[in-house]
């Protein structure tokens, strides 16, 4: 597999910096992509990223401050002025200026705005006041647009001023006489098209459009949906007001799986591999100490048998048996309610058919596991007994975990709650308090009906 | 949240299918987009599948086809001949063309290719060659080109040429008189420049490429640095054979971060919430008894101490907790160490840095959650030696799953397997045993000690 990994100078830079080689810095950064810039500044100490950085010229700074993760971002921002600040900021288009002075305090996100473009600085600002996670804050104010009315030579005119400013124009939008969308002609369409003849007669007034205040979530799918390069974005008058491009898209799908991944393994979805162990600690403490009580909930089941296992030592060997087993198979569920769920695949009125499959799923794999389990258990010399004990339990859980694994994710996502979030948790209780209510309780009535 | 779902017309079709009302189900299938036709298609049962897709035209039934799951598609597959498939291949693009056919049986594969134009079967015939999660794989083969020697005018003239056949351009590519890859030029650069100049002036000879054999993740992980539209792919001889679409890559992304979920939930990569109970059952089954095999080791480990809680039963009642701690614990550590892995956010020489932060984490939430457990066992009237039993075990279970959490994805990787694969089953044997191991192990220390 002939992956091409560029290499980076990484150590060749250090050298130069502890050199204070300015020249040699200079000329080792000058090749790189900025992403490529970002990735050896992750490589560097603390005063050496500054001192970097500050080394850069304006339009590479400008990029690679946006392709840095947030603490080093924040640790950037905080090393130069405002003024400094605003030149990086003036740079970049609105979508992305609207990130960085989002994350400022109010008073130097204000010296910032009063040091860019009148223009640009409007623009950020009604930007600003879209939440983060909708189409409003994914959009960015740059595009192309005409009047119904133009010509398809106007339109390329417009395409020509403008290619000055905005980098990826794949499309000219088309508004009516109030600036409301009408629709959208594509880049190619446009080449073909008849100089002298209308944009009306080539423009796709089909197309796709989303209002400000719709989730990116949902702006995601209808990316993939449609298999979209850019969606234009209105006001709920339907007065373009913006545009959403594919490669903002791009992030938002892998940030709401990588979402529910988390989700489902107790994280929190801020959590990084290079985090502080101090940061990753206080994150993931208040997850395991849910755990913990939902843990003691299902002691307290064991404790109610203490006197059956006393009779029965070999009870306390097998019951972790059936209690994670039944855990495997509801973390399976699990994966598999929530993916469908997220990928859209399940309709309204599939519930009770996933809830009889997954049960269905469960009885099987409880069959298969408890043969298998009774069988070992038996040629390791347990009491026969004990094996059917482990056979039926078994049995008796992996239907309670696909029946709790489907269940608990639809139920969060009925009642508006993520359902990814905490079902782990509550479905691991189901399986941990189940394993051993069916074992301890099963071997119970057996021994009061002396075939045990 | 005005998510605007669009409203499918299920019931309604439902209804005119039934009064095999011809007229009516076009009339209701006509104003939809294709990805809605086949989620329509998904509500229907399969002969009222096949009876709605025929009546589809040529053109909408070759995208519907498209936009399938595997097994709708291959249900509708075989329910038309040869002649009547060749004629929707026809309407694709090569890569999809290449998957469809790919799928089908040798002699089949052949009737469609013979049934189809003569260059487009040429084309799917070289993409065939190509293992489908590679560069060569996901590549189609139409694209604009020219010489280099070509102008900015007979470049755009090459634009308005292949604008009939090819939808989505939004780039020129420039070869030499070799066919070798030697640069690209955006649309609107194209539009921008003065038609007489060389398109040499306008070419950006630094774009980034792909040779055929990358791996589709690597691709995928290029399109996400460098914010890429689209991809030129080379052979091994730099000549220029297809391109990719961000579109077909924003599913690889999809895809890839979705195996990482489902190979910790311990799934099969290809299950889907919809399937059949004994598809499910058939593909979860290997891993729930790979999963008891592990489990019959922590309950050996158990086994070793039945005299220990013979002498005190209250152990088999604390145990669990110790155990499961430990697991949820290890899961947090995985998912942070597959998920930082897969995000590249692992410079090579971490490793040891990471190992060093999980183990602190580890120690840090032993310490809370063995205190804590320890002083709730005391209220619920425990022997206080069985708490101090319980906060030491506790204590080592949750180092030992940072420690293993974060070493078995690492070594998975070296070995170059995925470190997502079994990452979850390994590490969970590891705190089982952990857990029953300190915490009996313990116990029969302390009452050889003679203080329990």
């Amino acid at each position: 597999m002939a992956v091409e990994e560029k290499h980076l100078p990484v150590e060749e830079l250090k050298e130069s910096i502890e050199r204070e080689d300015l020249e040699g810095v200079k000329k080792l950064i000058a090749p790189l992509h900025p992403t490529d810039v970002a990735a050896v500044l992750k490589g560097l100490e603390g005063p050496q990223v500054t001192w970097v950085f500050r080394l850069l010229k304006k339009d590479v700074a400008s990029a690679v401050l946006l392709e840095l993760d947030d603490r080093m971002r924040e640790l950037l921002v905080a090393s130069v002025s405002s003024g400094e600040l605003a030149q990086l900021v003036g740079e970049m288009e609105s979508d992305d200026a609207t990130d960085i002075v989002g994350e400022l305090p109010l008073a130097e996100a204000n010296e910032v705005l009063a040091g860019i473009d009148k223009e640009d600085a409007r623009k950020v600002q009604k930007l600003l006041a879209y939440p983060e996670d909708t189409a409003g804050g994914k959009m960015q104010a740059e595009l192309v647009s005409v009047r119904e009315t133009a010509t398809v030579r106007e339109a390329i005119e417009e395409v020509r001023r403008k290619s000055k400013e905005i980098d990826n124009i794949s499309n000219v939008f088309v508004v009516d006489s109030e600036g409301r969308f009408s629709g959208s002609v594509a880049l190619n369409k446009l080449i073909l098209a008849e100089e002298d003849g209308p944009i009306k007669g080539i423009t796709d007034t089909k197309a796709v459009k989303v209002t400000t205040d719709v989730d990116q979530e949902q702006v995601a799918k209808m990316f993939q949906r449609y298999d979209l390069l850019n969606m234009p974005v209105v006001d709920k008058n339907g007065r373009l007001v913006g545009r959403i491009t594919i490669d903002d898209i791009v992030d938002v799908i892998e940030e709401e799986i990588s979402e529910d991944f988390y989700r489902v393994a107790s994280l929190n979805i801020g959590e990084r591999v290079l985090d502080s162990a101090g940061r990753s600690f206080g994150m993931r403490a208040p997850w395991l100490l849910i755990n913990l009580a939902t843990a003691f909930i299902a002691a307290a089941v064991v404790k109610v048998f203490e006197s059956t296992i006393g009779r029965l030592v070999i009870l306390a060997v097998f019951m972790p048996i059936v209690a994670g087993m039944g855990g495997n198979a509801a973390t399976q569920t699990i994966a598999v309610v929530v993916r469908g769920l997220a990928l859209g695949e399940l309709p309204p009125n599939s519930a009770r058919k996933v809830l009889i499959k997954e049960v269905l799923v469960g009885l099987a794999n409880g069959i298969l596991t408890g043969i298998v389990a009774m069988g070992v258990s038996y040629i390791l010399g347990a009491n026969p007994m004990v094996g059917l004990l482990l056979f039926l339990a078994m049995m008796a859980n992996l239907v309670i975990a696909g029946f709790s694994g489907t269940i608990i994710p639809l139920a969060l996502k009925w009642w508006g709650a993520d359902p990814a979030l905490a079902s782990s948790i509550f479905v691991t209780t189901c399986t941990d308090v189940g394993g051993f209510l069916s074992f301890l309780g099963l071997a119970a009535v057996f021994m009061r009906a002396g075939i045990l």
